[in-house]
């Protein structure tokens, strides 16, 4: 086993420190945010910093950098209140990270990377229709984080679109069924294979 | 596609809506939190909340419930400011499971689950031997989410015992070399292989 310390982080070179430190937390959710501001201009960009909060109410948050690609996601969610949280399947892995390019405000990622997108009930921030698992969100709120200047975006699911065949008896959506991917690190992707699902644990006497 | 709303949600029984949104993020990081209090009576616990928060300096958040079987960890990283993250592997995913179970304060889930406490190079918290991505933590805040009554933990990363050939020349950690899995749901364990990785996105001219 190599030993990394924290003199050794701070040594690295920046790009290198980036990948290295964004692989450490493992495996990750990534999805792909849509929004559209008041002016219904689209915005498509993806995300792998999705983290569940609680089940009631239904609420989910994602870590924003205002000051990257990701401030235009974060100023439309705010603007209008309405977001979407879309899975990744393998069929569009490429275009999913072309949306992490830094395109200015008036280019739509769904047309620089070829994806659609999809209106659905009224709701009013695009899906993306290539997607077999799509959330429509409603922002609550963002909480600060002042160590390193990000925000938590916190918003709370209002409607779900996803195969019905995905959801089993117990509530259980199977992530193999609707193809969602995972990632690790900045630009790594990976399909899943199960290993086991487990019961509920329960201390041994 | 099957369409659920909110209301769909509010209806759903206590467990099936935990299992259900609990899958909604897709495939989590999943790892085991080793601590240890003043007195020497350890923990260990699994979360599949961990985010990364930034990399310069390194931070990493997690989402605990006070009012569970996660609130001995909390006590433990506020009382001693150390914890360790451990990566889970195919080997002991059943034991790694187990330190779910509601124990109570002085049992060890080390001991009940099968699992090894490893202490190196003077840090104060356990890490899990069997593991082979061990990173060992410095508590730095807690910020409060009052929608859920949940905290985020963030904490810096001091130092990491890993695969010296998991990591790539570009300061890529090879997930697969070091066989870390990921999680879905509440319950589901899942092994990984690469889709692709993919180049530094640049915008189309």
């Amino acid at each position: 086993m190599k030993n990394i310390t924290t003199d050794h982080i701070n040594e690295m070179e920046h790009r290198y420190r980036a990948s290295f430190i964004n692989s450490l937390t493992g495996f990750k959710s990534v999805a792909l945010i849509g929004t559209k501001n008041k002016a219904n201009q689209e915005n498509l960009s993806i995300f792998n910093s999705l983290v569940h909060l609680g089940s009631n109410p239904p609420l989910i948050g994602m870590i924003v950098r205002p000051d990257s690609v990701e401030r235009h996601t974060l100023e439309n969610i705010e603007e209008t209140g309405f977001y979407t949280i879309n899975h990744i399947m393998e069929s569009f892995v490429e275009q999913a990270h072309h949306t992490s390019a830094r395109y200015p405000r008036n280019i739509s990622e769904f047309e620089a990377s070829g994806l659609t997108p999809q209106y659905q009930e009224n709701f009013f921030a695009p899906f993306v229709k290539e997607s077999s698992v799509q959330i429509g969100m409603e922002f609550q709120t963002k909480i600060p984080i002042p160590l390193n200047d990000t925000l938590m975006i916190i918003g709370k699911v209002k409607t779900i679109y996803l195969p019905e065949e995905s959801i089993l008896s117990d509530g259980f959506i199977d992530l193999e069924i609707t193809k969602s991917i995972t990632n690790s690190g900045l630009d790594s992707y990976h399909r899943t294979e199960r290993i086991v699902r487990l019961p509920y644990a329960k201390a041994k006497n």
